[in-house]
């Protein structure tokens, strides 16, 4: 494929930016790539492996003459990095961020970029539940969706670019607002995730069954949330902090939801019990039927019919 | 291998039943296979799929003579179906069950079991989102735990005969007592379970988010969610409604922690939240090094480290 831009900076040295660089290597959609990351480890991590060209100590140095600039880090660490490196953008370039929030990366960030620079919002809904620069790979962003959420008034040619560059990665890329944005990703990925580290909190506290136990019989149901609590804890936190309206509104729903349940269960109450079950059932073949997940029942076996699954760790 | 039982009943022909028939048959355990549903599609789907030789319309007609009874039907009607056999059974014979709650079933099963019969109850922990006589397979229970429940001076020889069959299918069996393996049920497969139904619900409830969206990102952690949420919901209704102490109290405890995590988002203390996320985090570990699940970053994908989902439906 053809170099979609010629000087990347890659600002945050992990999961997702080392997957960006393998997959712009792998596809030559870039022809230098610069990184910064605060710890000494990363930056020689990325030297070792490879994906980057040359690494800095400071985010200013990394992004001098980018065409492109990737804010890579925590939603919390975008306010300084972004007053860092807006005296130092060329004039023309692109910067986007990866964070799993947006109203509030768009707060922290663009009042400190330069007119001539577009600054264009995107989330990748991809991860695994491992992090750290040794933890990427090439095609990790490979048919999952990559959320733009452009400013008013942004230059219709530098999104086009930026989407073809997703695209050559092998995302599906969507476009909404970003209070939209925040809203969806609530439903879909913050709050199952709190709810799923409360779930293996809970088990943890409990002594009468063992740890032991816990583990030897997770597969039963609690596995699966074990995975997704499995996260990057410093992520997670700034992704609650900075989506707190969205995250505690759909908590308060789901509370409402699961003492509803809990009093059918305490009063007897199967019938309640079983109109519930039967309508969410039906949720999960709308997911299947929108080729999101599969249907086969021995899925994961290892076999012909072994199910995708993806991106546990995406916010 | 060699023949464990002679003559085996079972009574609900769904997804459990009908792959224990296939395990037997394949691995040359039984001679004879009897079966009894309620519903005339299920017996005939077992005469036309083959795993049954003889089906019948009544679960007493069904036992007559057979070695062991296996009652797979939901928790709520084992009741009456031991009311049914009991007078039916074969002096000597076995009988069990593969309930997801032991001490109900016991309850509602045992003073129905004539002296003469072995009574050892047991509960596979392997499952898929299906159900049906049409979803079961052979190598469902390759692999995973079957726990035995012995009530007191249960014969050695009985219930290691009850083993011996379980893992010449390929199951890793336990044994404790029926109000510990509830207990541990509620902590890994029955409260997870309800918790996942009631997200799936909440979603299904916005509707400033659309369905579509919903199904669309799913991948973002709903969709783990929906997985766990598809199981058969008369199942489920039963297991909630018989093992209601234990997961009264489990969600009790949940409840109390996700309104501490909440109430740390409200105020926005970093430090609770990274410091749970922490912990859960290692959680996870503990699974992987105990080989119930792989570490693997790119799991699922299909490659060679392609992750194996277990027991989605398991109770």
């Amino acid at each position: 494929m053809a170099v979609i831009y010629e000087k990347v900076a890659l600002i945050g040295l992990g999961l997702i930016a080392s997957s960006m660089a393998h997959a712009m290597r792998q596809r030559g959609l870039a022809v230098t790539i610069t990184g910064h990351a605060k710890s000494a480890a990363s930056r020689d991590a990325a030297m070792e492996l490879g994906f980057c060209d040359a690494v800095f100590e400071t985010a200013a140095q990394a992004v001098e003459g980018a065409d492109l600039v990737v804010l890579a880090v925590p939603v919390g660490a975008m306010e300084a990095i972004a007053a860092e490196i807006g005296p130092h953008l060329k004039p023309g370039a692109t910067v986007t961020d990866v964070g799993s929030v947006k109203q509030a990366v768009i707060a922290a960030v663009a009042p400190h970029m330069p007119d001539h620079v577009h600054f264009i919002p995107s989330h990748p809904l991809a991860g695994t539940e491992h992090s750290g620069p040794r933890s990427g790979f090439a095609t990790l962003f490979e048919n999952r969706w990559w959320l733009l959420t452009p400013l008013d008034g942004a230059e219709a040619s530098a999104v086009t670019r930026l989407r073809n560059l997703f695209e050559a990665m092998g995302a599906n890329v969507e476009e909404m607002d970003a209070p939209h944005h925040d809203l969806v990703l609530a439903v879909t990925s913050h709050t199952p995730h709190l709810i799923a580290y409360t779930m293996v909190g809970v088990a943890d506290d409990l002594r009468r069954v063992t740890d032991s136990e816990v583990i030897k019989y997770s597969a039963a149901g609690f596995r699966d949330f074990t995975r997704i609590a499995a996260s990057d804890p410093t992520m997670w936190r700034d992704v609650f902090l900075t989506n707190k309206d969205a995250t505690l509104e759909i908590l308060g729903r789901f509370t409402e939801e699961l003492f509803a349940l809990q009093r059918a269960i305490r009063k007897g109450d199967g019938d309640h019990l079983h109109a519930y079950f039967t309508r969410t059932r039906a949720i999960r073949r709308g997911i299947i039927q929108a080729g999101q997940d599969t249907a086969a029942p021995d899925f994961g076996r290892g076999g012909p019919a072994a199910k995708q699954v993806q991106n546990e760790g995406a916010a």
